[in-house]
């Protein structure tokens, strides 16, 4: 695979070049704003300096030079998807935790016991449950969107000076994380909209453009699907890597990512209480522990296809599934990991390093619980286990609620960016609402409808009355 | 609560009536074209025959009349699910299966093995693990919507006759069924869009406009949250019914949907191989088992607390996730055993019947693997069996995947009313979206950022070339 720059329209007047036919593809979910085209190519040759040449070049007698490796070429998706993370889909679910937590400090509905006023209704525990984990996974995201452009960074430096080592873990991570983030992104938002209940359904709301938005990201560069099984593949390979006898062939060493592979493993979780769940290591080992499992369970599940004698494609069509469930609970397990890290970081500020914390153990215990069968397939967790992580969840959602509005404040977008009536900084919810629906076509225009159908109307049932 | 038909505009000029003002709420995610208002009475009269008053009436003189039970006054709430089930929810989703399933026949991308052609989307298995779940739902809320109807037409017949003892079952299950299955149409159409890749995203495939409506109708007619803790406090209040000693008080019978609280329970699943979990009524009795564990749980929570001083709105408040959990295990439930009923009617068409018995196999699998944890749990399912149910699972994709197209033609939508692109029985994808995309704005009309921004910007490079 190789990039080139297609000149598509004339530079004297804008319209295609011969050969070319181009338009739009029509009306989008959202983006209308932004061009989509069909395009045509006939006979249309490129010139050989819009080839991008960094690391493969056609020479003007039609040689062709490799300067880089097979991966290389993977090189602008790397850096597209890099910044496709910190810059598009992650901030969109985090104005989406902005709105929603605003919102849900004004909004009161219900009585919690029939004596009390109503209450807001972020103290209700299924709220909690609803926002906190978005919020949570949006730190996680942020954590991991730095160190990945760090190590992208890193990497890049290194392929300059021709060193293209890091280019599968680069390759396995941003692909694995554009898949992981626009997923969960998308999910939590539409969470987060959800949970303003009938406003959330409001334009005015701001939140079904930004769910909109990121649904497209599920898609656009690298459909889901596809990139988590290129992750998968990532997987097997390294699996198989683990399972060389030293010696055998020169042995790569393991990416960073996969290290946990060839990490001592427990046969059990050594948890005896709640209190037990709220350990870093505790949660980190137990996240390697299934990703492990799952991982070699798939690639045994293509030993056994092909040693029936399926051929390997055949084999690994056959196991998509399989390989899709090790992938995800990889990316899950990466996210885990970088939290924790950045944790680890934040030594000298105790405070902050304590609220986060209690994000960081919700995000893995949320997970945990979300995938139980996982945990519990082969006994790892017990199913009294289970239910202490889910009395330190449930403990955590109660803790986390007294800083919820400020870990939201942190994210610092200003009014005007959030372009939201339910989450505005100042909390005047429902007098914005109400000024903003007054500015609507249908309030401040003539209703033609009115004219054309309802007078008639009136006038038939006034003329039978 | 009652009914009443409040008079807001005048019938002679269509204006606001003295002490009405009224708006429109401004734009949302769908539903435009649909008056969806702002209200604000001051000093209004209704007038006493306006009252809905089948069931309770205000005789001239302000006498109150009870006519009927206190749950009479949700009738008309009950209709207007019923009605929203089958009429509204439902298509929606069977409509977005249909145009993601014809066009993954037509679609092709990718080769199952470097030698073939490219493949028809659909027979890969991720593909298939994205629409034959949603297609099996299709038709479990088939039969289910029908069932309901029939036991409110019932039910019905008897209030009438002043007999109101089907009414909290009618209740439970309307509430119930209203929650999961937006919240699982929802979820399925979404599913279905983004297993269209970009055109999904393209409003000629007709997808986008279907997912936004089954959003929207997770809030509408009862918040799915809110109404799952209905179910659930049915739940509990038929769980402590079943611990009553017999003769303590007036037993009343269970309700039918929830007559497994009483049933004979296995503290193991027999199943011994894959084939095990192809037998309805192996997989009724395992998720008739997890609810009533988690519906016993729950309770045994609520006990806990309040033995420990909490009030019942403290403990109730304190385990509403929990409860959640249990309502949403009920609610499968009652799907799968709707479902399995449904396939014994079907005896003297043993050929359809077992086509759709795969599909309820699946749908009952399906479910199984997805909370996989609660049946791991108290190890009613053991690691190996979740294996094995997954064996099943894939097996049953690729037997399912020759009837699909046949599965989707069944349900009768015109192109016209499926209105889609990528959906049209012919199969005409890329030539109608071709077709279709000419006629958007974009494509038709003078484009004035032409003339306002991009000539002279050319301009502008062309005299520094």
């Amino acid at each position: 695979m190789h990039a080139f720059i297609v000149p598509i329209r004339s530079l004297q007047d804008h319209t295609p070049l011969p050969g070319i036919i181009i338009g739009d593809i029509g009306p989008k979910m959202d983006f209308d704003q932004t061009d989509n085209g069909f395009l045509q190519l006939n006979h249309v040759r490129v010139p050989r300096e819009n080839m991008l040449s960094r690391f493969a070049q056609v020479l003007p007698d039609g040689t062709y030079v490799k300067l880089g490796t097979a991966q290389s070429n993977y090189l602008p998706m790397v850096v597209v998807r890099v910044e496709l993370l910190s810059g598009e889909i992650l901030p969109i679910l985090q104005k989406a935790c902005v709105i929603a937590m605003r919102y849900s400090v004004i909004r009161r509905q219900s009585r919690l016991r029939p004596s009390d006023p109503e209450a807001k209704v972020l103290d209700y525990q299924t709220q909690q449950q609803k926002l906190f984990p978005q919020l949570a996974i949006s730190y996680a995201f942020h954590f991991l969107a730095v160190s990945l452009l760090e190590f992208f960074q890193h990497s890049y430096t290194a392929i300059l000076n021709q060193d293209f080592s890091f280019l599968p873990e680069l390759h396995a991570l941003s692909t694995g994380m554009k898949a992981m983030m626009s997923e969960f992104c998308t999910q939590g938002a539409e969470m987060c909209r959800r949970a303003c209940g009938g406003h959330g359904y409001s334009k005015l709301s701001g939140l079904p453009s930004l769910v909109t938005k990121l649904s497209a990201s599920c898609t656009y560069e690298g459909e889901n699907t596809v990139l988590y099984l290129q992750v998968a593949r990532f997987l097997v390979k390294s699996y198989l890597q683990t399972q060389m006898s030293p010696g055998s062939t020169p042995q790569r060493s393991l990416s960073p990512s996969v290290a946990y592979l060839t990490a001592p493993d427990l046969a059990r979780c050594p948890a005896q209480r709640a209190a037990d769940f709220l350990c870093p290591e505790l949660y980190t080992t137990a996240w390697a522990h299934v990703a492990v499992r799952l991982i070699k369970d798939s690639v045994q599940h293509l030993q056994t296809l092909t040693q029936s004698g399926a051929d390997q494609h055949e084999a690994w069509n056959q196991t998509t599934v399989i390989h899709l469930q090790a992938a995800k609970v990889h990316c899950y397990y990466v996210t885990v990991k970088g939290f924790t890290e950045a944790l680890e970081k934040l030594e000298n500020e105790p405070a902050i390093q304590q609220v986060l914390k209690r994000l960081c153990d919700l995000h893995a215990i949320h997970g945990i619980l979300t995938n139980s069968g996982d945990f519990l397939h082969d006994a790892f967790l017990s199913g009294a286990q289970v239910d202490m992580a889910r009395t330190a969840y449930l403990d955590l959602l109660r803790l986390i609620r007294k800083d919820a509005i400020l870990l939201t404040d942190a994210f610092d977008f200003t009014d005007q960016c959030l372009n939201s009536a339910l989450g505005c900084y100042d909390g005047n919810v429902y007098e914005r609402l109400f000024q903003w629906a007054q500015k609507s076509p249908t309030n401040t225009q003539e209703n033609p409808a009115y004219e054309e159908y309802i007078r008639p109307l009136l006038q038939s049932w006034r003329s039978k009355l």
